[in-house]
């Protein structure tokens, strides 16, 4: 492992290891105000702790996604510091809520790794999994990335390629404990469509678009610890890829979540992202727009009053999607940046 | 009432009807924290919870304006998403405190409407109220809004237009409940005039001046949980009326209650908005200036330590308010943005 | 002393004056959250409330910046409203930790003040103190500032020049009560380095840029209650020395403390600061870097497992800091904007 501030290059990675992440994050009401500022969710689970006890938890749950953030956020000092794209995600669970006061720590699993042809650079495969403070898991998922090597004649493990699933099974997915709803509470959503009123193929616009800007991006990704250098740094990247900073692709997803509001507001947590893909970059001054579709439901196992949709949200930007600008086989629609497939809860009304 | 995202039109509105807004609001201390960056208001009442618990208070109260356009926030998505403009507000009192913690929630009363004569919009008449999570009341406002109707063929309700009172009697408003006053306290608010040392007809410039940046107006504005397209869209705003984003009116009151501190130190609190009109528009890169007039003043009946004074502020932007630009019958000079004629509590020095 | 909100002009100052700021300001969590959004400060000091008890804390305190610079911002409207440039600091020591519900007030004893030869501004000099809700002394520091005479033949008291320390020795910073720390928890820093790993004369590229917004050092501005008009007020500035907002020096120190985590993770907080200079200003789309000499060390003398390291931080505006760009004499490369002499705390690994 290389020295602190330098991050790591693919030769330096090994199917097996175990990579630290520091420091701990306590998080706060603070962030979660800062969280609603920058996104504007207005999911009922992250937005009343009257509502959130109506649920079963003991107080109002920290946003999933902001949870996501910080964890993902950890991780970047010693996994992506030197990625060239972010490649992938799976296998994503949120195992248990995290409440104001909660401290997140997070370790990565080395899964495996491949060089690529041109001996350059390598796509490297972890397992990273966040913790509280009393060692619980919270959070664990998986994503590959592409990184970059140090010098080209580097010597590189074997090829592993990890199998992982294409999709969470639907009783992997996390419940609060309480298993009735009240359902005069549940008029307090905001939303009139429940589980049983959503139907596979379903495709909902979700209306609404939000303009990036510079100073929303870098504060929310700064929230995350997040320290990749596309991001903050101007001076740099006008000489770059793109010629401007690149905003975090979590950003969006974030975006994308909160803007899916208007259609899914009784989609009260994310239990799970099956799979995401950041199709495009996007950038500050663009406008995000999305969309969904119910590509599976399940009702929970266990708990009667619950169901399980599993959504297809496309984001697209500069562009409304009344009309669904999707894929045709491997090709996007040119206004696509993200492609995110999901567990979200959803009562039985 | 028509689907979840697609808002009210003109049509849709009858008299006497009850509209529900969601979801519930938690506001906390991570909220004010944000209020405090995005204006940088320096009253004590709001910044210190030890000169708060002086007053009377059991803690810090939350910003009355923070109270106002949380609630304002909640009822945008039932009474005015397709509206053309925010006409007025009469009637507005803040009841009871707000604290960190409370949950707000609220519901929106129709008083009546009425038909423009192009038949393509109508104006709409509301009273809002807020509810802490007990189910107390905390903050009632009535406002009328010209809202677009879906088509121009459809049949309206006969015209209603509800008389509301032109100011709120001083002897409406309220105080916290501690009567007796520290004086040595009171030195700590920055400000030495007190209630007996301003006069009807004084007039105060507030003479600083505050840039408006996209990313802090959809700040607050998401904050607010207020989804107003207009405010975060520049995709489409680009097309529109003004061919950017429009900031949120709200953000103007709170830009220039923040700057009247210059001045008005000890108007510890708002205790009532009489009247208020967005005379011209305000977007991000202008700056903003205000001026207040003393048009009223009323010792508290119940509070020897306690008066209150009626104020006029208006706010201008891109030209200082040295001169108190102001109107001439009904027109205004063309700087002016926002006159706001209101109550705040001082104490009697 | 003249009207509020108009500021002290040169010869309102005498020695021996004591100002009192106002309103008091309660620091909370939210504000923290705020602080970390800005900056993406990641020392585990101030980013885990189970870390700084492990360090002795009985929470997890503010940050040691954001306590100086609300302090600082207080003492705005009575000491530099009216000031051309703020000149240096000296004896900065931070006395006591803050913790999330403290409220913070300050005071200002005026040390002495010297007239310019052109008899149209002069040099004040003064000590300011915050003080939290306790009475107790949590911060101090003197510093001196050029400001503009309200007019030219008023009468001004004879030249007073406080002698004023050149640096804080080590035995005058503090510590955390608890001397024994904990080696595993030591591993939560993300650095390997501690005070035996550095030597007098070591330099530091801190590595990353970050570009500053207009709304965030706006925000951040105002969070510190911080009135100075230069950092707000577009519409004049575009008339002003440098036709633009300038972004408060304070910020930049932030910038540079946060990017020097690359290097000195284990700098657990700041102790105190020696001196300090803006050597030039910032604006907004500047992007800062930053690098630091290791310019002292001292084991402390009452804390077997704590040291002292004494830094010299320099920041530059794009100009990346590799070759760490320096002064020759008196003269600075061009880019440099802060050269910020303080003692850090760092455990003995």
């Amino acid at each position: 492992m290389t020295a602190a501030g330098a991050g790591n290059f693919f030769e330096d990675f090994r199917a097996g290891q175990t990579l630290h992440h520091a420091p701990p994050r306590t998080l706060t009401g603070g962030d979660q105000a800062l969280y609603t500022a920058l996104y504007g969710a207005r999911f009922a689970t992250q937005s009343s702790v009257e509502f959130a006890r109506g649920l079963g938890f003991p107080s109002m749950p920290i946003d999933d996604l902001l949870v996501f953030h910080t964890v993902f956020g950890k991780t970047v000092p010693e996994v992506s510091l030197n990625a060239i794209a972010n490649l992938g995600y799976a296998d994503c669970r949120f195992v248990a809520p995290v409440y104001a006061g909660d401290t997140l720590s997070a370790r990565t699993e080395v899964l495996g790794s491949r060089e690529n042809a041109n001996r350059e650079s390598g796509i490297v495969y972890v397992r990273s999994t966040g913790f509280n403070q009393r060692g619980e898991e919270v959070l664990t998922f998986a994503r590959w990335v592409m990184v970059r090597k140090r010098s080209k004649d580097a010597a590189v493990p074997s090829a592993i390629v990890p199998e992982l699933p294409r999709a969470i099974g639907a009783d992997a997915l996390r419940l609060p404990a309480k298993t009735a709803l009240n359902r005069a509470e549940l008029r307090q959503t905001g939303g009139k469509r429940f589980f049983d009123d959503y139907a596979k193929g379903d495709r909902l616009d979700h209306a609404d678009g939000t303009t990036v800007e510079e100073a929303e991006h870098m504060m929310a990704t700064r929230l995350y610890h997040n320290t990749a250098r596309v991001h903050f740094n101007a001076h740099t990247e006008r000489l770059g890829r793109f010629g401007k900073r690149i905003v975090y692709g979590g950003h969006v997803i974030s975006i994308a979540r909160a803007l899916s509001y208007n259609g899914l507001e009784n989609a009260l947590f994310v239990a799970g992202i099956n799979a995401g893909r950041h199709v495009a970059p996007c950038f500050a001054g663009d406008t995000v727009y999305a969309w969904s579709e119910i590509v599976d439901k399940a009702p929970a196992a266990t708990h009667a009053d619950w169901g399980f949709l599993r959504l297809r949200t496309v984001a697209a930007k500069d562009r409304a999607c009344a009309d669904f600008p999707d894929k045709a086989g491997d090709t996007y629609d040119p206004a696509v940046i993200l492609d995110l497939d999901y567990w979200v809860a959803v009562p039985r009304g």
